[in-house]
């Protein structure tokens, strides 16, 4: 797993958050507070989804690198890692099977 | 890589798919149509964004999860896949460094 | 204004809010928290996004309705009324003009 | 209604459409398209969202001032009024009672 970008991602944020604010664009949304960086996640989510509706396949991967680098901020400045949100999505394949949400109402 | 979660889910999500409607909740969501996997999408981050700001460690780590599994669910509705994002997240990492937002406006 | 439709819909909203959760959806979304009520308003607020990018205009008159009605649930589960935002919005008229956000960085 | 400021804000944000980009927020956000309104009206959303569970009073104030101000220029990019939701909302009332959602799943 040490190749996968998303943890070198991550290992990389979690190095820059203490770091400069004016030399590191983490640093300086960490700073700003969790509700900030709350904020940042949920307006990637709704530019990935516009670029999706919009059928703009280069603008949805761009806004999905986004997505997840916010959520690696946030999970950082949560004290959470991916490794968590792994564990989380593998006990859910483990007690009922990766599709679990099927016959949700919604 | 192989072993990634992530990726198992993402072939699990390619398999899913074209299944039947009643017993797969990936199946049910593709054939509501895109705008309605997007909007999963959206709400999944404004549900991650709220339990961050509540402290609550257990509900990002659930709205994590739910976050990456439509964020996975919409790329292949689109015909992209995680690796495509996470090229792009090292292209801006070769291009300019992995913290290549500093000094963005916002 | 009392013919107003907004402001007919927030009195029924706070007639409602201490109702029956069974026989109320404005008592029963209040009873969930206040989480969940703005937790509703980003996903009418995505479900609006979505609806205009997709050029559908019965479609945004429907969420249009149904994120008014959910900021106005959320802003009586804060004690605020509809008139408090009237009283914001003409402040900045009085302050700065009425398209005050001219030269914002975004 | 004439002295509703609502409705004084959408008079001047539909006059304001077609103006200098440089000189009006209304018409710099205008021009950059559909989507970027869009995607604003999400923004506010999620803000909101953020400062209702904060329990921030003025920030919720504030946001929902933003909420209602992005609505209107997106509605009037569709060619939609206030009114239209207004009538939507009556029409809503007239059917089935406000608290119309009641009984509903989510």
């Amino acid at each position: 797993m040490a190749d996968d970008i998303l943890d070198t991602l991550e290992a990389v944020i979690r190095d820059r958050r203490s770091g400069d604010p004016a030399a590191s664009y983490v640093a300086k949304l960490t700073a700003k507070g969790r509700a900030k960086i709350a904020q940042k996640l949920g307006e990637e989510a709704v530019e990935a989804a516009i670029a999706a509706v919009q059928d703009d396949r280069a603008g949805l991967t761009g806004e999905a690198a986004d997505l997840i680098f916010h959520l690696l901020v946030l999970l950082a400045d949560m004290d959470l890692s991916l490794d968590d949100v792994r564990a989380e999505l593998a006990r859910r394949e483990g007690v009922s099977g990766i599709d679990e949400k099927a016959g949700r109402a919604d």
